[in-house]
């Protein structure tokens, strides 16, 4: 066969040959929404990459962005690694803290910062050793004031830039062409590196049909942030196929809230895919049910660029009652086409009972292979495979459902509990508005089930009836030892419970236990 | 990423484990219909590649197959390369001469023979060089009386071999999987070698949205046969994800000639999908308009795994009017994901615009690089592009459209008439049943078209008639100086025109030539 290299540059070559007339719309404020072809976006990223050249982009170089949802930011999706440089997607939700670490760290030498999110890098801009230029993405004729040295504007740039700026052909597939970092939930963040030949296998399958199914007709719009693993690779496999995308800008907005707090007509939706914490049953039944739309949940790590399971419905499942079907909808599902998945523990791989818990590790061309230059390494990539943390069963199906962190489980008498299971539970209490469960130290059971729970407001409810309301639902040994009440669950930069945060301060939050130990 | 390799065994390995239930239907026969499920399949393949190790393949060795479709077939398709060897499906239909050829051209070391096929076989054995055993596929318990020296039955084999035969890790993606041979208008077959690599991105493209889509939930029945192109590599795409198997046997249907003998009930069907000849848009309105099923023209060689493109209707052709969309239903499509295709000319690319002839070029990584020791590489890869040999032109959509052979395109004048248009058209035509168009020498016009005519059984044309036929469809010097009417058409062992003979033998059929030239 020829050696023809899966480089994001065909990609390109793809969309404006074949889907030059098919549209991005792109929202950059809530004043301003951008209508653009396919066409006009690729000459935007020939230039956006001239211009970024002469400005010292070159093979291996790291260029920031620190951006929202929209075109520019897709442009610069296509122009840094068809370039040959790498993309880092910098999370602006990270800490100041973090967010100089992780800038430092990687080296970027220009960073492509949206317009409204241009006070969190002048405060941070002194501490930032390798940036050498700084290009705003405004909509506006004249750059804001601002205290950054050197500030470009992104449209000027582009405006003195080559259209028909050619990319280098000889990009080999294994190069890198993005990164993006992690939150660790000790420390610094890690990054990971994503080459072409991952994104572009990972765009292939997005569009599989027992995956998203991706294709030219659908209209993509991508909620998840391009600064956060790679907006699911929506936007490479959108280009791939030309679909039509929306970039919704700086406001996300909640489906579910917006359709509760004022009813529209949502029946074009093909589908909606859900990732990050576990979906509520009853949120997936009230899609699929009351608006017939399928709601996929998907899961995945930034390490995994990222999608890797997908929770379908399989052909043999039609004949199941419907509240099975939606148990196994809210699943993590089935490791897709190119992916190998294994559970252990320390009797080896778990049955296939739904039942028995391990770590899930994950091996394949999509997955990382190392944290950059990072010796936490050592800790996840191992034996060939990368260890996710997450703790899983696996159902006679072959469907993964997480059931905790590995740092978060709960191991009693030798046993483990799912702390995750618990707070699920807990959340569907009318009174409970958040619910985190940690371990704690016990001198017989070596740890023992605690949950510390936020009530809504206006809400009450007693330890007594929380308990209890857990005991109809799970074996007695799982039950909590004790429930302490607090004004809020601390959480990390994507709104996921920082459940470290709350062991380590376990003293304060529950007095009680420096009795015991 | 993880330099995890694009591997067969991967497919095997997924649909043992997620697919063990799902479902393969075989026919061997007309009286026999065999029913396994993935799991068995998978237990039998190991234990043929058990069986063959133990024969003696190794790591690069050919393994040839000389079978229809059936399940022991789609055993060898992955027991075969997934241990490391190639397995070369031996085309049934071309002549002794050319199985000799190939057969020793490619050092087959044994070949499996489906039991209707071994007279065949029987009859060529004492020229075949290089094979040291033959393996009968039957279903009785007893092999049939042969000739061949030392015949094996494939089931006894089976049954003395290892269920869990473990297949190597350190295959690599590069390593050659398969070889098929395709029949060349003069000389010998010309052979082309499948990588891992190259089959998986196939798969994967097969089941993208846009592609044919093959999923779990599909029901795949394979008429291409599994000794020609790979079965268009639908059998490697359904093991991928699973889709339920329908595996033919000896007797191939002609689904729109059965349905037109007796009416059966075929909504169930998704999908007809069509390669090969052209398809007349008569024939995919009515299974469209009256029967409601996509009928999806693809486009491809056994140089090219083999599916290059294929005709969806694009999201902006929604509003077209019926005729058109049937128009471009019946073209060869759009290149799909992964590939670049190239209509070149003297001028260099052609323009989009539907009427501009030129060669098509295409380039990607599951195109063949060589003819598998051939010096007649040398004629088709160059540029690092395979020139197709197909004369086509690209419409505003991009949709590529085949408007003959290289070598059957008649210039007339310094211009290009397609015969294949010709033809088509000829076909329309009540009393005609075949057509087929080559040049003939033209002391003015260089080459001028000459229509070989077969009428149907019973039905009577005049050449004016046919003539006058024509020119209401077409420019005036397109139109054959003179048609001749034949008892056949030769053809190529795959059902094609052999237009090469017909032009050898043209004094000989067209008398008046003679008194011309």
């Amino acid at each position: 066969m020829m050696q023809t290299p899966l480089v994001l540059t065909n990609f390109l070559k793809r969309a404006e040959s074949y889907f030059a007339r098919k549209t991005i719309i792109s929202r950059t404020s809530p004043q301003k929404i951008h209508r653009l072809t396919y066409g006009q976006w690729a000459k935007r990223t020939r230039r956006l990459a001239d211009a970024l050249s002469k400005l010292g982009m070159t093979r291996g170089k790291k260029i920031g962005s620190f951006a929202w949802n929209q075109h520019r930011h897709l442009e610069a999706y296509f122009a840094v690694p068809c370039s040959g440089a790498i993309l880092h997607m910098v999370n602006i939700r990270l800490s100041e803290e973090h967010l100089i670490y992780i800038i430092n760290h990687a080296e970027d030498e220009i960073l492509m910062i949206d317009v409204d999110l241009l006070p969190i890098i002048e405060n941070i801009a002194p501490e930032l050793k390798t940036v050498k230029h700084y290009i705003i993405m405004t909509d506006e004729d004249t750059l804001p004031e601002t205290t950054l040295p050197n500030a470009l504007s992104y449209e000027d740039l582009l405006a003195a830039a080559d259209e028909n700026y050619e990319f280098p052909e000889d990009i080999e597939e294994d190069e890198p062409a993005g990164m993006c970092y992690t939150s660790a939930t000790t420390g610094n963040p890690k990054g990971v590196v994503y080459s072409h030949r991952g994104i572009v296998l990972h765009s292939m399958m997005l569009s599989m049909s027992d995956s998203m199914g991706i294709s030219e007709r659908d209209v993509v719009m991508p909620i998840v942030p391009m600064f956060h693993a790679n907006a699911w690779g929506l936007p490479f496999a959108s280009v791939n196929v030309g679909a039509t995308q929306v970039l919704p800008g700086p406001q996300f907005t909640s489906a579910m809230q917006e359709q509760e707090k004022r009813e529209r007509d949502i029946s074009s939706l093909r589908a909606i895919c859900c990732g990050g914490s576990a979906s509520p049953t009853r949120l997936i039944r009230t899609f699929e049910e009351q608006y017939g739309i399928p709601y996929i949940v998907v899961y995945g790590m930034t390490e995994t660029t990222p999608i890797v399971a997908l929770s379908n419905y399989m052909s043999w499942m039609d004949e199941w009652p419907i509240e099975k079907r939606i148990e196994s909808r809210a699943m993590q599902g089935m490791t897709m086409a190119g992916i190998e998945s294994s559970i252990i523990n320390d009797s080896g791989e778990v049955p296939w009972d739904g039942e028995t818990m391990g770590e899930l590790r994950l091996r394949g061309p999509w997955i990382s292979h190392e944290y950059y230059r990072d010796e936490r390494t050592n800790d996840a990539y191992r034996d060939g495979w990368l260890y996710t943390g997450d703790i899983a069963v696996r159902t006679e199906d072959g469907f993964i459902k997480i059931t905790d962190r590995t740092k978060d489980l709960i191991k009693s008498g030798g046993e483990w509990i799912s702390s995750v299971d618990l707070e699920n539970a807990l959340m569907t209490h009318d009174a409970v508005l958040e619910a985190a469960v940690i371990a704690i130290p016990h001198i017989k059971w070596q740890e023992r089930p605690l949950a510390c729970v936020v009530l809504k407001e206006g809400m009450a409810a007693s330890e007594e009836e929380l308990l209890a309301f857990l005991e109809s639902q799970f074996a007695k040994w799982w039950v909590p030892d004790d429930v302490v009440f607090l004004d809020e669950i601390p959480k990390t930069s994507v709104g996921k419970f920082l459940k470290a945060k709350l062991r380590d301060n376990v003293t304060e939050i529950y007095p009680k236990l420096a009795s015991f130990v």
